[in-house]
């Protein structure tokens, strides 16, 4: 790989970190703003990239903000050649276009092109994760109306199909209770114009987990296993460590971490799991990236997700993972109105001493968008919760 | 006052932080950073404006940066026009400019003018707090020769001479052993001149200590007492809580309350005692924004000094300025050679677990500049201190 800028993989070598390095996000979103707090608390510079045209909350805190297509090798490649290191904030982007990318440029990418090709797509990626032994929930791919059938009658209905390429919270899935609902939702997914759609047996599951894993090219650091609370397909809150016994917990730990050797990339992965009513831990997601279920950390843990992501993604030492309260809660304030974000907060929510609010800046609220969030820190993890969502039922944005 | 942005003070009426609302910060350094990142926390927007020409941590982190004169109304009143609210981040600046901008603007300035009037003149400043009751190291205005034998016959030699403006890290101090030497000095720094010079008697002290207070127009919040390490005249560390009787930490808070009631403001003080070995609790000097002395709060507390300056200024709920650990210890980290800054750690340092590293981003390095600091939790000041002292002695800047 040239050494373009000069400082390039410097840190990994010496633990050095040369002056004006700069470390440049793929999206500019909340996820690349967190994390570049974090940039920024080690005095590194922060470039952002992103394919939006509307105001995203890297855009007021970063003086380095280029917009272009995630398609345009040529563009992302002159981005790339201003930073040191390059990283994701989305999945949104082709492996192979990251891979033109660091070879053009000779800046190195994290998650690499190589591990992120291994889950990009998600056919791809439960056949990744099941060659390496992680249990994984049945699925197969669809190519049609057979297959469909075929599915149906071997796991049951309803069942779960999905777009293998670019959906989130609920976006390119649906759940199908008979063949022509599935065959339908096939043809709206975009199976007939040769999208891989694929079919996932419906879990009965108990709780949905969630593990935190950061790896810098040398070690692993593995977070608590935490529990996600959804509604209607978007996270609503996290609560660690989960609720579900300790042998349950070690489990998907132990996993992630198996599941983060398969990916062998430096930076922060979540890996998302469901725990079913007979014990079983199957693992359901992954992103290659710091992720909603990790924002408890910020406060929950002795170092942050977004810290310990910009550490491994750098080569630096990555920082203790352990809890700082025996209970950690995470509200994401999700946006009550379609108007322009006025964030109204009540005087005891400002005022709880173990309460921590994060807003991300955005100027648009709408119905359900996530404009911000509210960690509590204490001691019993339901007490907890159930303060934290008192506190945050009144917030309007 | 006139509602010129329109979402002026809107904040401290109603809990609402309206889209876009900007704080400006009156200096672009390392505490401006720090602020502004417990602003980008928030969600709120920061502008920045500066007498340097040179690159600050500002200007890495922040978009809208501007450089000007302190001396120049209409250029600050432009930027002020542009913020919902200023604050300062060093005292380099007259008061009555502070309240020209202000009225010219109607941008809310905190600290106000009218609290930081009593404290830019050292002399002021003393009879400020003197008059409130609070015991302040002795002193007396110097207008010549004969004021300075007067002083030398009544508090004996060596005394300390300061300007009363604009000194800082031993800057515009000097300890003086004989009327020729403090003759010499007092021309030097100005006294023929015009400025305003003081005496003081020189203070045989055990330990040099510090409290922040913050105050958001309704309540007062005030941090532990801790201990400030110096070495000709910077301070290189901070051990909190101070290792002094339980008495004394007590008497030093409740000594900064009682200053923080006489100034008034909103916003976080910090104020610096001298405790002497016959157990008086002496006030020494304030400082009107977030000081060297509190970032062992931004993990060390609950809420850090930078997160409550910010919700203070702004009229928010003040966060809880509990300790976090029993000991929590700072170190800054000096420059240590003239040179483009590359930040040479040890992994031991970077792999500590309750260590948490600040890089302040500067692009120059310079012998005994501040360039970072480290923050070391744990449980027994003593041990902390000397583990965080052999962690950062090998560290090259």
């Amino acid at each position: 790989m040239t050494d373009i800028k000069g400082s390039k993989s410097l840190i990994t070598e010496s633990h050095t970190i040369p002056a004006s390095f700069t470390i440049g996000f793929l999206g500019a979103g909340q996820l690349a703003k967190m994390s570049a707090i974090e940039a920024y608390r080690l005095g590194i510079q922060v470039a952002a990239y992103t394919d939006r045209s509307s105001q995203e909350p890297m855009h007021y805190m970063c003086p380095m903000v280029t917009t272009g297509s995630f398609e345009d090798i040529k563009a992302m490649t002159e981005f790339a050649q201003k930073c040191d290191v390059l990283t994701l904030e989305n999945e949104f982007i082709e492996s192979s276009v990251l891979e033109q990318v660091q070879i053009n440029s000779g800046t190195p990418i994290y998650p690499s092109p190589e591990g992120f090709a291994k889950i990009e797509n998600k056919i791809v990626e439960k056949q990744s994760f099941e060659e390496a032994g992680i249990p994984v929930t049945p699925y197969k791919q669809i190519h049609g109306r057979e297959d469909l059938k075929d599915f149906g009658h071997q796991y049951g209905w309803p069942f779960v199909l999905k777009s293998s390429k670019g959906g989130y919270d609920g976006y390119g899935n649906a759940t199908v209770s008979d063949l022509d609902e599935a065959a339908d939702m096939f043809t709206k997914l975009g199976g007939q114009n040769g999208h891989d759609i694929l079919a996932e047996a419906f879990i009965d599951f108990s709780h949905e987990l969630a593990v935190q894993v950061a790896h810098n090219g040398r070690e692993y650091s593995v977070y608590e296993c935490c529990e996600t609370v959804q509604s209607n397909h978007i996270c609503v809150a996290v609560v660690t460590p989960a609720r579900v016994p300790d042998s349950i917990k070690k489990l998907a730990q132990k996993r992630a971490l198996q599941a983060m050797e398969v990916l062998g990339t430096r930076g922060i992965v979540a890996f998302e799991f469901f725990y079913t009513p007979n014990g079983d831990v199957l693992l359901n997601e992954s992103a290659p990236r710091p992720h909603n279920s990790g924002h408890y950390s910020i406060e929950g843990c002795v170092t942050s997700q977004f810290e310990n992501h910009i550490r491994a993604v750098l080569g630096l030492g990555v920082g203790s993972t352990e809890l700082t309260h025996p209970a950690s809660v995470m509200i994401n304030l999700l946006g009550t109105q379609n108007r322009t974000a006025q964030v109204e907060f009540s005087e005891a929510l400002l005022s709880e001493p173990n309460g921590h609010l994060h807003m991300y800046g955005k100027v648009q609220s709408k119905i359900g968008r996530k404009m911000g969030h509210f960690t509590l820190l204490g001691n019993d993890s339901t007490r907890v919760y159930e303060r934290a969502m008192r506190l945050t039922e009144s917030v309007q944005i």
